[in-house]
């Protein structure tokens, strides 16, 4: 099944307890579609300046996302800095320049509009709906949000989540989406407002995944060291939905696959700064990190 | 298998946002031994003061705790009062009145000296220590620790601990005695200290265990309400240790039960303030909890 994911494509400079990066490649279209790719040819819609680098561009297109819709304008590509806590858990953005990223206003082509999956990054809520209407008939369409738009653009937020399938959002972002204190109460409400798929992230502790009535718990991988989790809930949501796009199955079983096949691309994105350990990563690496994570969590009936 | 708790049974003053309770029962040995004896006969050892209420003695001895090693002394009960933070993760201490337990000094019986488990809830390293040379040959010892005794008694607890067969110990206290910050490699560096059993303890997000080699990712149970997370770590290895001793089985499958089985009293911990709910808890409860933990993390093989 065809997808389509309309997100960022930035150049980010990241400080960690470990080291830093400066000007490297990030985005939540770029991660996205760089996880979703694994298993299937994602379409990214973004916009990029020109100084975007033709080797970022060639790394994309090689591991199969689809650029048509990759426009370059005059200015330069939208950058981000930020600087993570010592828990690497925690971030301070230090700087935002939108350049061309300020005036994007997604044009679909007439393949992107008869989208199967779409995918909406976090992006302003009023351009989500905007991208929504040019598709005309999309069997599973998702979002991302952030803290920010819940603040400033709620009433928008909400009008553009009543016609979601599914919602991928963090904890935090959830309660104050919706005042509510524990996640149970939290996604029954957002699943009020429209998704009954409701994805609520919890970064190194895993996410859990309401979908309908059932409930799974994907957990995040243990993993040695963690280098930059920078990109990791764009990640975790393109192996997700790009798992749904290329199975075209979205039965309850299907989705906790999904949930794990996110979670992994993730535990690899955060092992590298930006991209580079993502970009290496092949279905080899990834049938045996699936099999790590049946390892993790498998236990079978108490002697009660 | 015989199992001995020696631990501090307390008058708990607890503020959360949605109410409080004043002097209600609680204490790591409380907490421990009522899960425990869901599935075997503690042996609770630790001191009460005159103010000890009978009905609270009667309680513990009507769910089966052996209450032969519980001392009564001048003076008043252990006191501990704390509020909890909007997210009922953190909580600040109010306060702290030892009275008897102050100059707490275990004794145990002959037959508490002959047990086959023994966990040496939170007390000061030195008194761990005092009880371990009590007991001649215990088949599993097991502690939990805190972050005071790392920051003032760093030396008595690393000698305790290179005695253990397990910690229990929250990730915040890991990566305070290691100084790792992933804990993998603090799980590691402790399992180097002496215990080859670590399990770190992650609060509302579940609890990793380290058994040797073997890696296992306990979640926390979601719930709708969360109304008093006092004494979920006790239940948790209460349940843990309590089904491990009851089983009289060490292998890698059964301590993946006996993690799953101290989540899920846990779980029912958090529900009511105190031992309220803890107390109504029977096995069918149990059982009908241990089937929903197995729906929560159940996934099958990917379409890869």
């Amino acid at each position: 099944m065809s997808l389509v994911v309309v997100g960022s494509v930035a150049y980010d400079s990241v400080e960690t307890p470990l080291g830093h990066r400066d000007d490297v490649l990030g985005g939540s279209g770029t991660f996205f579609s760089l996880a979703a790719a694994a298993f299937t040819q994602p379409s990214l819609v973004a916009v990029v300046g020109k100084d975007f680098r033709p080797e970022d561009e060639a790394l994309l297109a090689d591991k199969g996302v689809d650029l048509a819709g990759l426009t370059r304008e005059e200015g330069k590509t939208f950058r981000w800095g930020g600087r993570y806590h010592a828990d690497m858990n925690g971030r301070d953005t230090l700087f935002t320049e939108l350049n061309v990223f300020e005036h994007f206003a997604p044009q679909l082509s007439e393949s992107q509009k008869n989208a199967d999956f779409l995918f909406l990054g976090n992006i302003l809520p009023k351009l989500q709906a905007s991208v929504l209407e040019q598709v005309e008939s999309a069997r599973f369409v998702a979002m991302d949000t952030m803290n920010l738009w819940i603040s400033t653009a709620k009433d928008e937020l909400i009008s553009v989540l009543s016609r979601m399938d599914a919602l991928f959002i963090n904890d935090e972002e959830a309660e104050q989406l919706t005042g509510q204190r524990t996640m149970v109460l939290a996604a029954r409400d957002i699943q009020a407002m429209g998704p009954k798929l409701v994805v609520i992230k919890r970064g190194e502790h895993g996410a859990l995944v309401f979908n309908g009535d059932d409930i799974f718990y994907a957990p995040a991988f243990p993993l040695e060291n963690v280098v930059d989790p920078t990109g990791a809930g764009d990640t975790f949501a393109g192996g997700f939905v790009g798992y749904l796009a290329a199975t075209d199955d979205l039965s309850p079983a299907n989705v906790r696959r999904a949930a794990i096949i996110g979670a992994l691309m993730a535990s690899f994105c955060v092992e590298g700064y930006s991209v580079e350990r993502l970009r290496h990563v092949d279905s080899a690496a990834i049938r045996a990190r699936y099999e790590a994570f049946s390892n993790l969590t498998r236990f079978d009936s108490p002697k009660l």
